[in-house]
């Protein structure tokens, strides 16, 4: 095969092809892309990769990814300790904080209960936040799970394995999503969101 | 506003923004996967930056990027030096080089011609072009240029400064994609093929 390019440069393009969004076609848009930017992102971005990567740790306390130990989220004073956030993953709880409503704390379980990937308590972080709950001073927690199967079913089990704890265990609410068409709403949605009817007046 | 992680990962989240085909949430995600892979794409994919970055040189010949000077297709011996396939951009040039048809050299001019945005000749790289075809071996240039306006304004105008050097000046043909449908052709595309039909028989 003729080659139009080093092998550097091959595996550059092979690299980013492995990210999410990325396939060969614009991770060659991108190399391309990066090789006319040198200097303005290039060389940033492999600085930036290099600094994060030895920097980064996962919170011992909620399981954020971040680069102290306790987390930025962790260790910030304003937040109100009472409550805790169940999340299935670290992008969870960033989505979550981007909302900007939330001001507890989070806990990222690292998954869900999946009978059919074999999937138990014990591969998710669950003890620590049973322990968490019981020594600490939490007084709600929020269960904030996909809206899966799997989420739902985890959801459950969080609910009764928190129940004797006897703190206040919560979930989120369904419901029509902001700025969406009930039209193109799935039956489940809509049959939540009437049973969860709120008053306007 | 509370911040759920560090300014060094929101660094790599801007950059990775930046890249053609990833945009704030895509980059986001590709942050977290990085994260988990430290190892086996994190760590590769800061070096390979850092090497590529470091060897990148633009060729003296044609104008490829590549990690030589020439590059691997000025000084791969196996391709034929008559032929001079002339191309807008490096992306172009690793396009065509990729269906394995071309075995010549090739010739990027790094643009168009363009009275809107004030591209004239002198901002491309036609005079090394000019010189390339009036003292080398060259006897036939291909100009595979877009088939954008800017893109045949500029072929024309090659074609013309190339007419004395007596060498022949050949273009891509127009026609039906292969594997298009007919039906979802605009009429310029469908003219062109009709009017460069050929034989079956």
């Amino acid at each position: 095969m003729p080659r139009s390019h080093g092998s550097e440069i091959d595996t550059l393009i092979q690299l980013l092809a492995k990210l999410p969004g990325l396939g060969p076609r614009s991770a060659r848009r991108s190399t391309l892309q990066l090789l006319k930017k040198k200097d303005s992102v290039m060389k940033p971005l492999a600085d930036a990769l290099n600094m994060v990567a030895d920097k980064i740790v996962i919170c011992d306390t909620c399981g954020n990814i971040d680069t102290h130990n306790p987390c930025h989220v962790c260790e910030d004073t304003r937040r109100d300790r009472s409550l805790v956030c169940v999340v299935e993953d670290v992008a969870d709880l960033w989505a979550l904080d981007r909302s900007e409503t939330f001001k507890g704390l989070y806990h990222v379980l690292g998954g869900t209960l999946s009978a059919l990937d074999g999937v138990g308590p014990d591969e998710l972080n669950i003890s620590p936040l049973i322990d968490r709950v019981e020594t600490g001073d939490v007084q709600e927690v929020i269960l904030a799970l996909n809206a899966t199967v799997d989420g739902q079913t985890t959801s459950h089990y969080l609910a009764e394995r928190l129940a004797s704890s006897g703190v206040k265990v919560t979930a989120l609410a369904h419901g029509v999503p902001v700025g969406g068409e009930l039209d193109y709403l799935d039956d489940g949605t809509l049959a939540a969101a009437l049973r969860a009817r709120g008053s306007v007046s």
